[in-house]
């Protein structure tokens, strides 16, 4: 942080740039913790292969580690870690990113399981919260592998870098964005599933009275107003000018904006 | 268009965002038109207090109208007339959006009472769709009465407007964006409770088989990819700095980005 203690002014927007970036751990930390309270203590628990309906548990919260944490905390890496050298952020951000895909893959496999070893199979890919989550996940696979081979290795000659930049740029909010639209329609669904019990599968979850305004509900309600909050955050911060990093010296840089 | 006859490379930047805007005129036609065949054919049709349950009917189509339709071609308006004199297309900016805000509020309007005058009351504001869908809607009346004090009448001065010009934009995009995450969640509520009957409150409407991918139920979720579609393309236009519009010679200019 010394660069910033010269210049007042640059001190003051850095203070602030702190409190945005904490308000977001403090708000991803919020929503891993709701949403495993949600599966944990309201939702019956955690299990693999042995109880589908209870792996299911594991999709919200895989989902929310990987989509929306990890992801928003990989774009932040550059604006966090700006005195690092570059090289060692971008492979930061690359690993925070595997970490979000590894999450999800596990995430994904834990729903598609809750379908297809259910006494009673429930069919797979219908919804509108499926096919956007799954154009979302793709999207961020190959944003991820774009990436890599643009920027890391083999990497694209500084012309070409340039020139993808802002496409990169873009597709990383346009897709953290859709993951969060998609974690609003994966709680909506979830809740008014609940409102109906589902005796052909055996299940003994309590309905929920979500129309009655019950804990649960108001718990899931929250859920996504933090993570609205959280991604326009991130948002905010990542396309303020100045927040962002400064390329030292002796580095090649490529503009964001060209 | 003549200021871009002078320079190839920008006739075919010109050319490249004539293609975008009439693909966003045609996605957001194409939603307007989905969700009122989907409302008109498959739900029912239409009526006003008389029929509580075909008056909720207007609701998804008076909020695709407004916070998506109007709202996108209102951001869109100082891009798209950016050789208009600046004081005509902030009227036309501001007009448009007081347009999405009138139907937005006729859209409020019907399914609140669609809730309020059934046979059986349905309860108000419990759902995440709902608290999202009125934090979206009173934040686009501030944006746009904040809008018009600041820009428009009476005016801040200039060094004021230069401030909260990047803020405006900021929150014009992300209000934006919860309008189609809100729309989101509103089509799978609906799918979800269609799911099930209400004969309680006399409903003839006919359940849907959503898991077995009804054409209904394939028409909702397109509806929903074309909404992201659409709002994602509005978001790049306005991002990209070489569309911006440049101000005439005798203007006060405010830069978008400060």
């Amino acid at each position: 942080m010394e660069r910033f203690d010269k210049e007042p002014e640059q001190g003051g927007r850095m203070c602030w740039f702190t409190a945005l970036v904490l308000a977001v751990q403090i708000l991803g930390l919020s929503a891993v913790i709701i949403v495993a309270v949600w599966m944990g203590h309201f939702r019956g628990g955690f299990a693999w292969q042995s109880d589908p309906a209870k792996e299911f548990n594991f999709h919200p919260v895989f989902m929310v580690i990987g989509m929306i944490f990890l992801y928003s905390d990989g774009i932040l890496a550059y604006r966090v870690f700006r005195n690092m050298k570059k090289l060692y952020i971008k492979i930061l951000h690359g690993m925070i990113h595997l970490g979000a895909l590894i999450f999800s893959a596990v995430g994904l496999k834990a729903v598609f399981d809750s379908h297809n070893l259910a006494k009673n199979p429930i069919p797979n890919m219908y919804s509108l919260h499926s096919w956007m989550g799954i154009i979302t996940v793709v999207l961020f696979g190959l944003q991820w592998l774009s990436g890599l081979t643009s920027f890391l290795f083999p990497g694209l000659s500084m012309g070409l870098k340039k020139q993808y930049m802002p496409h990169h740029v873009f597709w990383g909010i346009a897709i953290l964005t859709m993951a969060g639209a998609t974690a609003l329609m994966g709680i909506t669904e979830k809740a008014l599933f609940m409102m109906k019990t589902f005796p052909e599968n055996g299940s003994k979850i309590p309905v929920l009275d979500y129309s009655h305004k019950p804990p649960e509900g108001i718990l899931m309600n929250c859920l996504g107003i933090v993570i609205v909050t959280l991604i326009a955050l991130v948002i905010y911060i990542v396309t303020r000018p100045e927040y962002k990093r400064e390329p030292s010296p002796d580095e090649e840089h490529i503009e964001l904006v060209n």
